[in-house]
C-alpha cells in the first residue's frame, strides 16, 4: 500500500529532496511554498508540480516553529489526507496540532527523517538525501496502525530506515544525542573566540572534532532548542553540575577527593563513549588503527586504497588527517584486528610509510 | 651542529619512537629504562643500545609526574649534557627542575613533541611518529640560544615542525586547545553513561565527533591536568559560566533575553570554530562537500578515489561515514570550490551516486 498522490508543503532542502525522491518513485507530487521563486526552482529541478486538488498524504517541510500551524492548516484543507511533518522535535508540535485542530489530530503522524546537509535551500536538494538514514516515526496512542504502516513503507521506498517510537521517546533521545552535544560543542568553540591566535596554532584533531558542529546555523538551532528546552535543560543541568565538580577539583587540587573526582569523570567519559553504537549499527569493535603517509597530490590516496583493495582488506573507517605546515597527508585507516598485521606487513613491504 | 651521542630515558611509546628515529639518522642512542623487559624490547626494535658513558644530550621520556625528578637526576649525572623532556605540560616541570638542581637548570630546556598514538608502550613505537607534527620548544630567559638551535635542528632532522614559545605560553595554549576540550568531551560522554540504549541508536556523526577524545587514558590525563590545573581551571570556569547561562535560558525560555542569550552563544560558537587553522596551517577555506555512495566492500573506495585522481581533482579532506544498519558507505569528500562542480558532473556522468 502506498500513496500515489502526495503533497509537500515547503520547498527547502528537505521538501525539495523529498519531492525529487518521490517523483523518481513515480509518485505524483504536488508542491506548495510561500516563496514563488523557490517553488519554481523546485519544480524545474523535477521535484513535482504546483499542488492542486486532493492528496492522500501531505508532508509538511517548513521550519520547526511554523510546522504546527501549517500542519493544522493542511489537516483542515485536506480532510481525508494523512498529514506528517519532518521537524526535529516532535512533542510540542503534536500538542499544538491537537490544540489547533482537535477534531483532526488522528490524521496527524509526526516523523523525523534524520537527514540534512551543511547547505540549505532547494538548490542543495538531493533525491538520495534519505538513503540509509534513520527516519523516526512518532505515533500517538490514537494513531491508526495503517497510518504508521503507510509512512514506514514510504520511508523504505526512499531507502531510509524507519524507527517507530513515541514523540516523547524521540525528543528525549535527540535531547541527549543531538541537542546536548550541540550546546556543549558551541560553548566549547565559544571559548576560542577571545584567545590569541598563536594558541590556536597548536590545535590538533581533538579540538577540531569536538568543536565541528559548533559551525551549525544558529537560527535553526534556536528553534530546535526552544521546542525541546524542557528535555534539554535537565541534561544540561546535570552536565553543568559535572563541570562544576571538575572546576572545584582543579581549583582545589590538594583537597581530599579532588583527584578521585577528576579520575572518575574521565573514566565515566570512557564508559559513555563506549556505549555509542559503531558502524553498521553494532557495538564498537576494537578496530586497529594504521596511519599511512601519502603525498598531498591527486591520485596518491587512490593508489593507497587500490593497494589495500588488492590485498583484499576492507576498511572499517578512514580519515585524512590535517597536517599543518606540511604538503603531505596522514591517512588514518581502521581495520578489523585479524587483518591488521597482514595489511601492515604488506604496506611496509611495498614501500608505504606507516607512522 | 647536531649531537652525535644522545641518551633517552624512558622506553615507552615516545622514547622508543625517538630512539628509532634518531638511530635511523646515524645517531648513537643510549637507552635507559626502569623496566628491563621494555628496555630489551626497545633495543631489539633498533631504538638504540643500553646507555653508558657521557652524552651531549639527554631526552627524558617518562610520565609527566616523574619528569622533573628524572630530569634533575640526569642533569647531575651528565654535567655537560643538554637535558630536555617531552612532557605535555612545561611550567611546573621547569620550576621543579630549578628547585631540585638550582645550579644546573640552564642546561635544562623543555620541549613537547605533539605526537602520540592511541596505544602506548615500546611495541607501538614508530620512527615516523614526529613526522609533520609540531614540536614545541620552551626556553627560559636563561636558556642559551645555542641550546634552542640544537633542539630545533634535532626536531627538523626528525621532520617535525619546531615552534619556540615560553613554557607559560605553551601551557596556556594547550590548556585552551587540548586540556579544556578533553574535559568537555569527557563530561559530555559521561552523560551517555546512564541513558537507555535505544536513545543512543539515534546518535549521528555530531555526537561521535564531539565525544571521540573522551576515550583517552584517564591515568595519563590525570597527570596532565594536575600539572596544568592553574591554567585549565579559569578556562573551565568561564565555560561553566556560559553553560550556566544556557541552562538558565533553557529553564526560563519565556523570560526576556533568554532567546537572545541562546542565540548569542550559538553565534559565538560559529566565530570560535572559524578561528581554528585549517589544513596546511592556513585559515579554513570554504571547501565544498560532496557525498558519494559506495558499496561497503574491498576496493570500492579505491575505485572512487582512482576515478577522482584520474579527473585530476585533489581531495582536501575525506571521511567515511558510519551508516547504521546499511552495508553501504557514504564517503564525504571536500574539494576546493572551483573544482566542485566539475567533479560532481564527472561523478554523476560516470555512474557514481551523489547524495
Amino acid at each position: 500500500m502506498s500513496s500515489q498522490r502526495i503533497k509537500i508543503v515547503g520547498a527547502g532542502l528537505i521538501g525539495t529532496s523529498l519531492g525529487l525522491a518521490l517523483s523518481k518513485q513515480g509518485i505524483d507530487v504536488g508542491l506548495e511554498n510561500r516563496s514563488k521563486a523557490n517553488l519554481r526552482l523546485a519544480i524545474e529541478y523535477g521535484a513535482g508540480n504546483e499542488a492542486s486538488g486532493e492528496y492522500e498524504m501531505v508532508i509538511v517541510c517548513v521550519s520547526p516553529e511554523m510546522t504546527a500551524e501549517v500542519v493544522a492548516q493542511q489537516l483542515e484543507k485536506h480532510p481525508e489526507a494523512l498529514v506528517t511533518d519532518v521537524a526535529s522535535v516532535k512533542t510540542e508540535i503534536a500538542k499544538e496540532v491537537a490544540r489547533l485542530t482537535p477534531g483532526h489530530s488522528k490524521r496527524y503522524l509526526g516523523s523525523h527523517p534524520m537527514a540534512g546537509r551543511e547547505k540549505g535551500g532547494p538548490g542543495s536538494a538531493r533525491a538520495d538525501l534519505f538513503f540509509a538514514r534513520p527516519w523516526v516515526i512518532t505515533p500517538s496512542s490514537e494513531t491508526p496502525e495503517a497510518a504508521v504502516e503507510l509512512l514506514k513503507s514510504l520511508a523504505m521506498r526512499l531507502s531510509a530506515l524507519p524507527i517507530v517510537m513515541s514523540a516523547e521517546e524521540h525528543d528525549e533521545a535527540v535531547a541527549l544525542v543531538s541537542h546536548l552535544p550541540q550546546l556543549v560543542s558551541s560553548a566549547l568553540a565559544a571559548r576560542l573566540e577571545p584567545g590569541n591566535e598563536q594558541r590556536l596554532e597548536l590545535a590538533g584533531q581533538g579540538l577540531r572534532d569536538s568543536s565541528r558542529i559548533a559551525s551549525s546555523d544558529p537560527n535553526l538551532w534556536l528553534q530546535i532548542l526552544s521546542q525541546n528546552a524542557a528535555l534539554v535543560a535537565p541534561l544540561l543541568r546535570e552536565f553543568h553540575s559535572d563541570i562544576e565538580k571538575l572546576v572545584s577539583s582543579l581549583e582545589n587540587l590538594d583537597a581530599p577527593g579532588s583527584l578521585a573526582q577528576l579520575h572518575n569523570l574521565l573514566e565515566r567519559g570512557n564508559s559513555g563513549v563506549a556505549r555509542i553504537p559503531g558502524k553498521h549499527g553494532g557495538k564498537f569493535v576494537d578496530y586497529q588503527l594504521l596511519t599511512v603517509v601519502i603525498d598531498d597530490s591527486p591520485g596518491s590516496l587512490a593508489s593507497l586504497l587500490t593497494f589495500i583493495g588488492d590485498v583484499g582488506v576492507n576498511l572499517e573507517d578512514l580519515k585524512l588527517e590535517h597536517s599543518p605546515g606540511a604538503q603531505i597527508g596522514l591517512v588514518e585507516i581502521q581495520v578489523l584486528p585479524e587483518v591488521s598485521q597482514h595489511l601492515s606487513d604488506q604496506l611496509t613491504q611495498n614501500g608505504w610509510r606507516l607512522v
